[in-house]
């Protein structure tokens, strides 16, 4: 199947000059749904992940989806606020100024072994703020698994210390 | 499994005399986020759903577990300006003033089988956005799902043009 014909390319969203891929075409589509989680799990699979992380919001989807798949529990990775029990937080650089992402302290057990998941790999500080969030509880990153890579942001450079897997590149 | 024992309960979360129900240690557990998908997929086994229409943000989690279980494609709806092509919108009441969910114009097509999925019924209002959503881009809803009710809210009499299922009652 291919996937691509089902990713949707919009001109300057969210501005100018950006080029965004809307995938939600494909995950509106059930066959190419299935086979876009199935081959973001397959790298995983030999790797006994106990643990997916998925930065909100559209992390959520995948991270969800491919925790099921891999017979793993589901870490949602959180803005500040969100989350109702007590939090750990990493923060992590934007174009303008900082954010932060926070998971609950006893979201990750020492020892886990643990897959950071979202849709897109840009830049990739988030998935890296997911990954020393992980560490910081005491677990192991098996794995960096993303929909879409967007080659010219050197995300992979970010993510140098993991492994990282892409499904469709850009 | 005792699902319930994997949920946590928060007092004064979001706010004061709020009693929040926690699902994330049960969607970190693998056997008991897997049992929870079963189960909300079940009711919905027969009815040969082609979409399901998961709120932002929670609502993605289970709503993407949901669709790779169901063989259905995900929807999500998500708060104005989200989404990156154009969208169709519906207004909803909160305790103080209102607020939208969009989907996508071409998310849902004429015909289309939609369940409605979010971790929680509460009101209901924003499940009932959703359905009038996929209404109007005319779909049926074959029913709504929720992981928990919150049965003082009566979200069923919201709902009540539709078939609603819920896991855990409190």
């Amino acid at each position: 199947m291919d996937l691509k014909a089902l990713v949707r390319s919009i001109p300057d969203f969210p501005k100018e000059g950006v080029l965004f891929r809307d995938i939600t075409p494909l995950i509106g589509d059930a066959e190419g749904f299935e086979e876009l989680v199935e081959a973001m799990a397959k790298p995983l699979r030999e790797q006994h992940v106990d643990l997916i992380i998925g930065p909100e919001a559209r992390g959520f989807i995948f991270g969800a989806a491919l925790a099921n798949a891999l017979h793993a529990g589901f870490v949602p990775a959180r803005k500040p606020g969100k989350l109702p029990y007590e939090t750990m937080g990493c923060t992590y650089g934007l174009e303008y100024g900082t954010d932060e992402l926070q998971i609950h302290v006893d979201a990750i057990h020492p020892g886990a072994r643990v897959a950071i998941v979202d849709d897109l790999l840009a830049t990739g500080g988030t998935a890296l703020a997911c990954a020393k969030l992980a560490e910081q509880a005491g677990g192991t990153v098996a794995g960096c698994v993303f929909a879409i890579e967007l080659c010219d942001l050197s995300g992979r450079e970010t993510l140098s210390e993991y492994p990282v897997h892409t499904i469709l590149q850009y």
